[in-house]
């Protein structure tokens, strides 16, 4: 790290500013320039915040540029997403694997600098954000994952584990709901090493924020229980220096440094005002700030020699701080020889050889019906044995969702390294924070909710698929079936907007068996969330005796029960329903008409299948299809067709005992035999 | 209202407690044996809280059991919806339309009494509560509505409306993000007849709330600029009544009365714990809490006859209090007969006779492509001159959703009297608070932000659907054509997801005329929500002397282009892509196909349709079918069935200009010819 004196007091020989005011200048215009050739983004956020960056990323991020998946790295978080110039720029400028070419690639088709910062299109983006909030809530998981591998790994005189996590945070992102449930977390949690530079520059997109942001900020953040620095001048480097500092030495309490900026700082006209935020300057504007903040170079994306070469020095830096790392690591490989293994597995996501091997066992036991939930908490305690790395909790609903680890205890400030994370009445934080987790590295991370609560956490979950992250999200309670709470806590739309989402894989089992199998996908699928759907009613065991076995739930979807003569119906089910789909097939038969039973649990997975078993499972010939689930119908023609009959809900739940509910709704056996003697009868001239 | 000294002194001639607290208990044992009869249930709630309920109804809240629609009512919201019982038998003893028959069929199949309270199933329940935190978003919406309509039509001795907002709040509710956002706004506007009262009981399901809510909540609540009370002990009732007291006297800050109180207060074994929380506490402890607390009557349900006569005395009170509000809107009527007539005809939710004569005017100006955000910003804009209630915002993106009524000034507190909601980035509140300002009537609100931030609010949507309210929900950016912000930025699932949730109709118009009709629709729509989804690009406008009237959009779905010859083919879209579905019907016909295009902008309202209409729309008999949208094809295999193609986007966007995306992302006419040569290909032996 530079000192102080070294960075700020060098006068820059071309322009009379200080050299540290150049390089800040260089982050500015860069950022401007990519805004202004790409026609669009946001130049204001980085022009307000680019001595904020400039000071963290030059004085005290610790991170290495060739090597962006150093674990121990610090994290560095743009929660204000929009300003994905200033990163794009601070990633170039300090060497990371990105080309000046890239750079002038901005918002185009197939760069690697979309218009918000994507995880996994550039190396050194550590999460993906621009949905406001997303990102304050996810530095707050990574800063939990770090503690709980601190806690669990270090020892006496071997801090292999030791980093900040710092973020650049806006007043939007602050006025999300999801960032106070995250920041009230983090100070329960007493994150100390979490520290969030908040960019205050008074604008939002409709105005001056005093037209609906005017609580204080300070005040709210300390009744979180965190250290509230500032407010300060955000353009001042050497006083948001001291305050990263006061953050640092503050060990108990997450840090919140209040930086007073100006959004679009340097240009003459648009400056302080809603217009700098997100359209380009204007050719002429970008000349009038130039001339303003006294950047000679009228060439766009003008990079100073000696600037670029100081900021590279953040390779060689990066270089060393790793290597001492890996010095130390080298230490507790021979002193820890069995944890240094473990970590290191863990922080490449793999699992022990025969994690699952004692997964079955939990099968058992089951001599009547028990619902999947139940089922699910007996697996996951399970795995937690052989899965160290395996930690989660629930939003304050773990005796119903069965998400407690029981032989572990609570993490939180007394201990670091509990497993079961207490998320409180936060869904939308959690699932973020899950994400944060997840994105850190070294634990597989899991949530818990009712399935109607998914709509409090959708954006997370959104996140999560299309960051391809190892998240696992648990949903209980999957139906109308959980009866007398009524339509507020039915989910009935959730399930099918669950299986809307790209790149997410959504598993709803039938029984006990099913579950083994649906956790043994979720665990094993490691570039990509998978949600967990269960029902909080019992459910009889499937006899696999007699029907297809289990494994068939690899495939997504398969014949549970082949008709006792050619087929001439399919009745589809998922879940609780798939035990109906069943009961209804046995009376057609009796009345000899060919049945064929599919257990359809996860949509994605099926259709992952090659087209030659997806036509052995649904034969295109076959049209007389009914399908049963408790959801809405729509979407069920995917698998029915304009010929068949999606039996469901296209409406909301009441309020009764669930069989009764089931009964009212027609959600009964009787119903899909009706159905597939109608499409029987219809078929025949 | 009775005076402290009549309500509490009093002592009752059964137990030797004050008549105030046999009130109490009698409030405690319904709800308690309510749950236990139904076996299901949360009895801690209603313990604990009973005697804020009691002394907030009983001396404070101005209502008429007798009509519980009278416009000038205080509103009160069991924001903790899950005691709601409690409310149940408030809404009893105060002589509601409510039986004990029905008190004691408490969350059973048709009964007037749900697992949670359920707006329009029962008078005397202002909103749906059971999803935390939207109760206390709802109040904020409410006291919005009272504070618009004082400023819209009190006059200098005629305070016409004049109520207060109280809630009961809990744990929960504050930890939830939706609750944060809204307090701030509240804080922001100043809404100081706003009260709640904070049940701080310490408890949540998962345990002590110290396990993950230590944040200190009046301070929290202070920085947001309310006014916060006590803590008080929220089991004595002269102290609850004092607080309130203090909470109406502050006229510019909300106030939140945290008053400590134990769940499940009474229960030997089960107060103070998380086990009195959700579920029965058996029929032994029911009678040790009975015994405790001073309870002589075994038998479940028992009123005492004193205590029912007192609590009934609402009834002569309520019809009081609005006797006397008719003499003053008599004398209002006769001072300001014009405002007179259009108040109540607002609050009757009335449309002025003729509103929509001048909306086709927008139309005029048009004529070259234009976004659909654009022409429904204009079209508000004439909205807004002939209904006068019709008031919204955006949650801090109106100069991108156009939803400023440039007119007329901002809602705030320097004047109520605005029609420009300013909601900050806080969609899910934004939601929330325009459900309670249509529960709270006099107002058509709507809501404005990017279709992908449909993730952000979605909880209030489902309510607003759920409750059959009339709120308007635009959501512009609708599609990845939205360009360069990229994925984070860019809905796919989301309008899929609207059209999932019952009881919502989503309506996506394709140009400028559409708009103007899907707005005829959104307002003339009653008895529930409607969402607009908007394009931020710009569209052609349809030539309606070639095509069909776009009066069809009334229908959800209609030809807009009829085949020169018989239809083999029918190509159906919605929006942005109803012109390149045109396109590609051109393509056809040139090849001599018969290409039928069908416009589908609401499903939910062409699914309304008979049966013979939507036949004669897609014939059963043609199978070549092709759709095109901009989100996922889940779900539109409903209108293509098993031998059609549904083109769109099975994944997330990329960041690129939007006609970029479009034609990178297969979404062209050439893909719909090309997929449509292939069907009739296919059909063809």
């Amino acid at each position: 790290m530079l000192s102080e004196s070294e960075s700020s007091g060098r006068e820059s020989a071309v322009t009379g500013l200080t050299f540290e005011q150049l390089c800040i200048n260089t982050i500015r215009f860069l950022s401007v320039d990519m805004v202004q050739k790409a026609n669009s983004g946001h130049p204001g956020a980085p022009m307000g915040a680019a001595t904020m960056a400039c000071v963290l990323w030059d004085r005290f991020l610790k991170h290495n540029p060739d090597n962006p998946s150093w674990p121990d790295r610090d994290r560095f978080i743009l929660s204000a997403g929009h300003a994905s110039a200033m990163l794009y720029s601070l990633l170039y400028l300090t060497g990371y694997d990105l080309s000046l070419d890239e750079i002038r690639r901005f918002r185009q088709w197939g760069s690697r600098t979309p218009g918000h910062p994507e995880y996994g299109t550039v190396p050194g983006v550590e999460t993906t954000t621009g949905p406001l909030g997303q990102g304050f809530a996810n530095g707050v998981g990574m800063a939990m994952a770090e503690r709980w591998l601190a806690a669990r790994y270090n020892k006496p005189g071997h801090e292999i584990i030791d980093h900040y996590t710092y973020a650049v945070v806006s007043d939007g992102d602050l006025e999300e709901g999801v960032a106070s449930e995250a920041a009230s977390l983090a100070g329960t949690l007493r994150l100390g090493k979490l520290i969030y530079l908040y960019d205050d520059n008074g604008i939002s997109i409709e105005g001056d924020t005093d037209i609906t942001f005017t609580e204080d900020v300070a005040q709210r953040f300390q009744a979180y229980g965190w250290q509230v620095v500032g407010p300060i001048d955000g353009l001042e480097p050497a006083d948001i220096s001291r305050a990263i500092k006061m953050a640092q030495e503050e060990t108990e309490r997450p840090s919140l440094i209040i930086c007073r900026t100006i959004i679009g700082y340097g240009s003459p006209n648009k400056q302080g005002k809603a217009s700098a935020h997100g359209e380009p300057l204007g050719e002429e504007e970008v000349r009038l700030a130039k001339e303003r903040l006294g950047w000679p170079y009228a060439e766009p994306f003008t990079v100073p020699l000696e600037v670029l070469a100081h900021f590279r020095l953040a390779v060689e830096r990066g270089n060393r701080w790793q290597q001492e790392w890996e010095d130390k690591l080298q230490e507790y490989r021979r002193a820890y020889p069995d944890e240094a293994r473990q970590l290191e597995s863990e922080l490449q996501g793999e699992l022990p050889a025969g994690w699952d091997g004692e997964l079955a066992e939990v099968l058992k036991d089951i001599d009547k019906p028990v619902a999947t939930r139940e089922v699910s908490g007996r697996v996951m305690n399970k795995i937690a044995r052989t899965v160290h790395s395996f930690i989660g909790g629930s939003a304050d609903l773990a005796p119903s969702t069965k998400t407690l680890l029981k032989e572990y205890g609570d993490y939180g400030s007394e201990d670091y390294a509990g497993r079961n994370l207490r998320f409180g009445v936060r869904e939308h934080a959690m699932g973020s924070v899950a994400n944060g987790m997840a994105l850190h590295g070294g634990v597989i991370p899991y949530t818990g909710t009712f399935l109607v609560f998914y709509d409090y956490m959708r954006p997370s979950l959104r996140l999560a698929a299309l960051m391809g992250v190892r998240v696992i999200f648990i949903f209980s309670h999957d139906s109308v079936g959980l009866g007398e709470d009524g339509p507020t806590h039915q989910p009935v739309e959730q399930l099918m907007a669950l299986r809307g989402v790209p790149g997410l894989v959504t598993i709803r089992p039938a029984d006990a068996t099913e579950t083994v199998e649906a956790w043994r996908v979720a665990i094993e699928r490691n570039n990509g969330p998978t949600a967990l759907v269960l029902s909080r009613q019992n459910l009889p065991l499937l006899d696999r005796a007699v029907l297809a076995p289990a494994g068939g739930l690899q495939q997504g979807g398969y014949i549970l029960r082949e008709a006792r003569k050619t087929p001439e119906v399919i009745i589809i089910g998922t879940g609780s329903e798939v035990h109906i789909a069943l009961a209804a097939a046995r009376e057609l038969e009796q009345e000899g008409q060919g049945a064929r039973v599919v257990s359809l649990p996860s949509w994605e997975l099926f259709e992952a299948q090659p087209e030659e078993y997806r036509n052995r499972v649904l034969p295109p010939g076959i049209r007389a299809r009914v399908s049963i689930e408790a959801g809405i119908p729509l979407g069920w023609e995917r698998y029915v067709g304009l010929d068949g009959t999606a039996i469901g809900l296209p409406r909301f739940g009441a309020s009764a005992p669930g069989e009764v509910v089931y009964q009212q709704l027609g959600l009964t056996p009787q119903r899909v035999v009706e159905e597939a003697r109608r499409l029987l009868e219809r078929r025949q001239p």
